[in-house]
């Protein structure tokens, strides 16, 4: 799939005498940088290099479009789709020495940051400022990445994802220009909208160099709540009754009765058994207070028992890590075992509907797959699990991830709520996008004519029109 | 400026000969759609035609195209930069028969509707529904046209703007395509965010036949509130108190001290005189007290006297009536005189400093210049009134404008807030995003490379680099 005019070696005695920087070609650190944490075949990049400064990725990417080689943005890896492996080989780009936090406007509520700063990094940074920074997939995932992939998580219901948080980028773009888009305004109509344009674009468009991003003050009292309930509907009923009636709710997610055992396991947690809402509310001790009581109210029309909410953090804390650790909880579960990991996000109405009919299809599987989800945005997520050892399993994990895609976008939903297209669901996009993909590749191609950024992802062969699957440009 | 090759009579033609459209070439009607309610000089179009669907506007982009002739999208005609203007003649497409309210998903708080649907026909649609869609610029505007120019208004300040609010959008572009963005899920990963790239557009990128936007439940109390200050430092370090304090404050408006007199003798308010706030706080009813109460004692501190707020609706919707009719105050203290209409947004920590040097200026240029905004975002306006018959005033105003913007983007802000590019802004473009106009010009060289969608605008002659200036294309 490479280039006929790629010349590898001529990029890399290059890419080695920059001043300064450092590159590796040894196979681990390749193979580390090929990896993400799913079920993608590690596809190392010919090298990695490792810049410091805005001058070093313009340099970068000169001398890789010189040499025809394609360029692979990496964050902290954690990424679910394939995004950062090397299908047609190049150069890995790792921003993890460009973690410099440039700028912490207490007083206008952002951050300037370099892309390799991590979430937790930031927010450890900025405790003592009463603000925090709520986009938190679960990984500790870099501002870039974060960025890059258009990543939500937890907080979202309330605080928005990378879409509504990113204020501002400074971008090289394949012709090694550097742009900055957006101001620190908090809104603008003065031009395109190049901003949202750039976050999400998975390493297609360009490579951030820095961003500015928003904060939010602490919340003055925060509430957490559990809920276990009789049914998986009642669950989902009362989040969507909890949405639509305007209870501004900061965190809300379902782990189903599959999931709740991994992490009672792993945790050692005793929630009750079932599928269980995690909640968190934020703000005065009054709103609070007002908040859980109105979703107490719904919950226990809904079959909702033990409605559990305390304002004590130790206990909360406890309950959010173990969220954010369920993919480890279901690891322990299949010992050795890997998995494939998904989601989908649909209306808000269609949500029992859609959870409900691809828990049947994974039960008639007989495939061991929790539930989790972000289910006050209509986002849920499947890690199905597999043997490696045997063959059969991954086809049909593939026909099932088809099924819960098909029935996301019969439902108006979209074919990834936070995980990305990446390598994984190239082949989705025209489904989903139909002609509008045309739209995506005549952007992609006026900004990228070599296709060096990040080639064969999101846009790549699987996107392309039918007729013109087999013959891939670049 | 017109093309060589444009064949506007051929194109009026084919037009005309479209079974069931309406077309109209009389000067009275061509002149009503070359004008917004600023100060920019009307230019008409050659013709204005009325789609009354999805197929009529590819009949007239696929028409207009083959004669080399521009299409000029056409909502309620309220915009302010010109950007309704025809410089370069053309077809104005008046979207207003498109008109349709096609879906209330109340459970997923979203509605659909055709372009022409106006903000407050919507609303009057669905107050049984207990929803409401909160963007408010203070025109009847159409939706199609506020995507168009990424509106925002009163209540941005919480619940976003038209950038937060579509979710998705149907758009024919200028090869007669029509493709679908976005999804009815509140959020997605999955490609490139064209919705994003739309929203904003000024009709340089395609034509919106068709828009997904969110609601919102309509709280359960509204209180409203105002307040007279010492001084407009005051008033605005109250703002950027009550912002930095994360209060879910719903509207934040400031009237300078020249607006409440015209308010005052426009709208008999009895407003008592001075720079002044007005709020709206939206919650539970212990929820909008608790607000209340905390914005009274940041305003206590900062000089506020007679801090009222009241969740009687009758007073409320009186202020907010008045503060939607400013324009008309102004207009009465000056008769017969024209106004240029401006606005910026800076970071919030800058605005008293913006507002003030603002103030000093049109104080040394003795105009009469009322200032209000929504200072919650940052983002303010000014009115500057002017006599028609003296020559003498625009090049003044047009220094002071200057000066204005120039102010805002060295304190990290941006050119417009919300009014948008148009004409009006084109030679700031440059000044504020740099090299990213070229990213965007490449952009719309992609999807438009005939150049016939809203030519001359936003990405005009003006926002050319310095040395192409006079050879704009197209």
């Amino acid at each position: 799939m490479s280039d006929a005019t790629q010349d590898i070696a001529g990029c890399l005695t290059q890419l080695g005498n920059m001043s300064g920087m450092k590159m590796s070609t040894a196979l681990a650190v390749r193979e580390q940088h090929g990896r993400d944490i799913s079920h993608h075949k590690p596809q190392p990049p010919d090298a990695v290099v490792y810049p410091r400064s805005r001058d070093d990725v313009v340099a970068i990417v000169n001398i890789c479009r010189a040499h025809r080689v394609p360029v692979i943005p990496y964050g902290a890896g954690t990424s679910l789709e394939g995004h950062i492996s090397a299908p047609r080989g190049g150069v890995c780009v790792d921003m993890s020495e460009m973690n410099a936090i440039i700028a912490i406007n207490a007083s206008d509520l952002d951050a300037v940051v370099q892309p390799g700063v991590t979430r937790k990094t930031l927010n450890a940074h900025i405790r003592d400022t009463g603000l925090f920074f709520p986009i938190d997939p679960g990984a500790d995932a870099s501002i870039g990445g974060m960025a890059g992939t258009r990543a939500s998580g937890t907080n979202a219901v309330r605080y928005g994802t990378m879409r509504e948080n990113v204020l501002a980028l400074e971008v090289v773009t394949a012709d090694g220009r550097v742009i900055r888009t957006g101001s620190r305004a908090r809104k603008s109509s003065a031009g395109l909208d190049l901003t949202r344009l750039f976050v999400g674009s998975e390493g297609l468009l360009g490579i951030f160099t820095e961003l500015t991003v928003r904060l939010y003050g602490i919340p003055e009292v925060i509430a957490g709540a559990s809920c276990a309930f009789e049914t998986l509907e009642g669950a989902v009923n009362t989040t969507i009754a909890t949405i639509q009636s305007g209870i501004p709710i900061a965190r809300m997610e379902l782990i189903d009765d599959v999931q709740v055992e991994a992490i009672n396991r792993y945790a050692q947690l005793g929630l009750p058994p079932g599928n269980t809402l995690l909640m968190e509310f934020h703000g005065t001790a009054a709103g609070v207070e007002e908040q859980a009581k109105a979703v107490q109210a719904i919950a226990a029309g809904e079959g909702g028992a033990a409605f559990k909410w305390s304002v004590q953090a130790e206990q909360r804390t406890r309950i959010w890590q173990a969220r954010h650790d369920a993919v480890w909880a279901n690891q322990q579960m299949r010992p050795g075992w890997s998995m494939w990991p998904t989601d989908v996000c649909v209306p808000i109405s269609q949500l029992a509907d859609c959870i409900l009919a691809t828990k049947a299809d994974i039960e008639r599987e007989g495939l061991f797959a929790p539930v989790l989800g972000h289910v006050g945005d209509g986002n849920f997520h499947l890690t199905i699990f597999f043997d490696p050892a045997d063959p059969a399993s991954l086809p049909r994990i593939k026909l099932l991830n088809e099924r819960l895609v098909r029935r996301a976008l019969a439902m108006q939903g979209t074919c990834s709520g936070e995980h990305g297209i990446g390598l994984g669901k190239t082949q989705f996009m025209r489904e989903e996008h139909g002609e509008a993909v045309d739209i995506m590749l005549a952007i992609k191609r006026a900004l990228d004519p070599d296709n060096i950024l990040n080639p064969g992802k999101m846009l790549g062969p699987g996107a392309l029109p039918a007729d013109r699957g087999a013959v891939a440009r670049g």
